[in-house]
């Protein structure tokens, strides 16, 4: 089972490789915790969206927030795709990744002015919009600018997408868009702002999605929509129906594949003629990362085995605050399996990666690899307990490339300390 | 109510005040998401635990993970409190703020060589170890050093501190310590090791405890075992007992007194005649911190009110980790109240800070703060979404100062960018 996990993640002689290169070599050169990608994973999976949707106009905008190492965003950058954005920040490295910014979308509930502003001049594709408020604010701020903004409504289709509760975006109760008995109103309020130019319509249902029913039932409500604006005088030039396609987190996971999507999304789009914009995120860089670390301790306590290793909670968050499953590969395999709590070293309980794994029986100064890690993994990690977050590696056959040098003590003290800072400490 | 939450925030005309300094001063000049923590609230909780153990020789050490800015450590050292770290960027932080390292302890399941060495070179006064392989691992270390390393051993009490189970770090299933009936066994063990002194004896319960109960049950174990200890000819300086008590997070919250902790706790290490040491944390800082943030959106769905923030779950984490409640303030008092799901600008439904709260009916642009964020607040702060990490304000009186600036994009991005990155974007 575990030599079909991935076929970017691979034992060759009982070593674990990514790609033609030996994850031993990597977590050697660099240390570790260090993440790990496949370049080759990255681009498979480029090519399995792009040939799923090929028939039908598509833009793919890849959503940064799964992970917005420059390196990765000029992947895609370099493979045609376009960008979802949630933040200045983001707006920032896509362009700093060379992304055209009439390809970049920007969702999100909570865009402040300077963020709003930068997006206006910069010219983007669409602004998500997700509230009448920011539709006037965008108004104002667009006029200040000189500029016109192109403007989604972010409508909430209120369909379960059954995943984590943390996750689900597109329910009538949660802070996203504008519920579709709502969506008519806020087009004709949009339709009505000089400084304003509608180009389409956004939806968003959720993230780690398995099963693609829940995409028909939005999309199917979306395009009724469509209809009706159409009615109304109120004409699109795209749909968006988000991303969250899910991935292989467990062994016997089988995420939905590309094709699936576009088999229940385009038939429903293609009645309306409007471009198709999709944003996948987890699922393009997801299964190409893994989180690898180093076994510091073991520990036995009455009946309970602990592998106790050099990442933590801060490194990766997902199973302390989704609970999350994340399988675990040895990098070099061993004759004997243990049952065990692999963790660590952060002070809470919390700060685990597996309860009661069966995994092989691991030694002090073993590298292990946290699989899945690609998404949602640095890019949620922080400095907690002052620990400097890890090095970022792209392999790219049997070469590999440092992406993001691991961080000194020096860096992380850096704002506390540089000539802006009044207090005592200097 | 709000008028009464804590004698450092409070309203004067309507407006919420740090000490006596109008907040809005503050978010004005510094912008937000901020961080504002009273000097007079720390130094306040400083002395209520000096007075409480006045009577017995104990060490207070800060446990730096709560809140490690530079100019807060500074205060602790200044005071003569000793620093109990859990990394060695911990220690760094601890050593540049001017602690002595005969006054820092170290805690953590996982040290990492290079962390056990700049600790071994520093000279701390106590390695808390957690584990046999520690013990070893120390040893060697210490021999290579040519030094010798003061330990104590963190032992296990197994008491149930009735907290997050994610803060409850004593019970006998998790990682942390040596369960108590092998730990006269690894004080054996630590007694043969040439370059190792056995100085102590530590235990740890949890978090946030709200009764002081189980300090007793836990003391009075450890004490049972400093006796054994003695029989065996094993002779100790002091005994830890921790950190951990709880801090008011609900207006109608009445956390222990240090008072309380210290007469369930003295009486039983008297008998001893060791010297005690304390690390305490969110208790010493926890009160004194608000994340201060500006409204951005307002929003109606159905009969749901959203407001929504300009901080998010990358700023305070506490409430998607640990369904904390945050007490919400408002800067200006309103005539009207609301009832509102307080949110931010992430995409995750887990980024909220209430819901369906009462609070003042806040408008664009109001600013409003986020109560008793002064531990685990900033410390476990991301960059989440590409979101720079808020600043923070250190208030003196009528006086402020900015004591880390508000990261920059630049910043973010300069561990990807920087001359050692190989990868294709420099």
């Amino acid at each position: 089972m575990e030599d079909s996990f991935s076929p970017y993640f691979y034992f060759l002689d009982r070593e674990l490789y990514c790609e033609k290169t030996p994850i031993k070599k990597i977590a050697k050169k660099f240390g570790t915790p260090v993440y790990i990608y496949s370049k080759k994973a990255i681009l498979d999976k480029i090519k399995e969206y792009k040939k799923a949707f090929k028939d039908y106009p598509t833009l793919i905008c890849y959503a940064a927030k799964a992970n917005s190492n420059l390196s990765i965003l000029k992947i895609f950058q370099e493979e045609g795709l376009g960008l979802d954005i949630v933040s200045g920040g983001e707006l920032y490295r896509g362009l700093k990744a060379g992304f055209s910014p009439e390809k970049i979308v920007y969702a999100g509930v909570g865009k402040t002015d300077r963020e709003l502003m930068d997006a206006i001049n910069a010219g983007i594709l669409s602004f998500n919009v997700e509230s009448l408020m920011e539709l006037d604010v965008l108004d104002q701020l667009s006029e200040k600018a000189g500029k016109k903004a192109n403007i989604s409504i972010r409508v909430n289709p209120d369909v379960n997408p059954k995943t984590h509760p943390y996750i689900s975006t597109g329910l009538k109760k949660s802070k996203f868009g504008i519920d579709m008995e709502d969506a008519l109103k806020a087009y004709e309020i949009a339709s009505k702002k000089k400084n304003l130019n509608i180009v389409g319509i956004h939806c968003h249902i959720g993230s780690q999605i398995m099963d693609v029913s829940p995409y028909k039932e939005a999309v199917e409500k979306v395009v009724q929509l469509v209809f009706k604006l159409k009615k109304e005088g109120i004409e699109l030039k795209h749909i968006d129906i988000g991303g969250g396609l899910g991935i292989k987190y467990r062994p016997e996971d089988r995420p939905p594949h590309p094709e699936e999507l576009a088999k229940v999304v385009i038939p429903y789009v293609k009645e309306t003629g409007l471009q198709l914009l999709i944003e996948p995120g987890r699922s393009l860089v997801g299964e190409s990362g893994a989180l690898v670390s180093q076994v510091l301790f073991l520990k036995d306590k009455g009946d309970k085995h602990f592998i106790i290793i050099d990442s933590g909670m801060n490194d990766l968050l997902r199973p302390a605050v989704y609970q999350a499953y994340h399988h675990i590969l040895p990098v070099e395999k061993k004759n004997e399996k243990v049952t065990a709590d692999i963790v660590g070293p952060i002070c809470e309980t919390g700060d685990f990666f597996a309860l009661d794994r069966e995994i092989d029986n691991l030694k002090r100064g073993d590298y292990l690899a946290v699989m899945s890690a690609g998404a949602y993994g640095f890019s949620m990690s922080s400095n907690y307990n002052t620990r400097p977050r890890a090095a970022e590696v792209l392999v790219d056959g049997e070469n590999f490339y440092l992406i993001r040098e691991r961080e000194s003590y020096d860096y992380i003290l850096q704002p506390e300390i540089n000539e802006k800072i009044q207090g005592e400490v200097k």
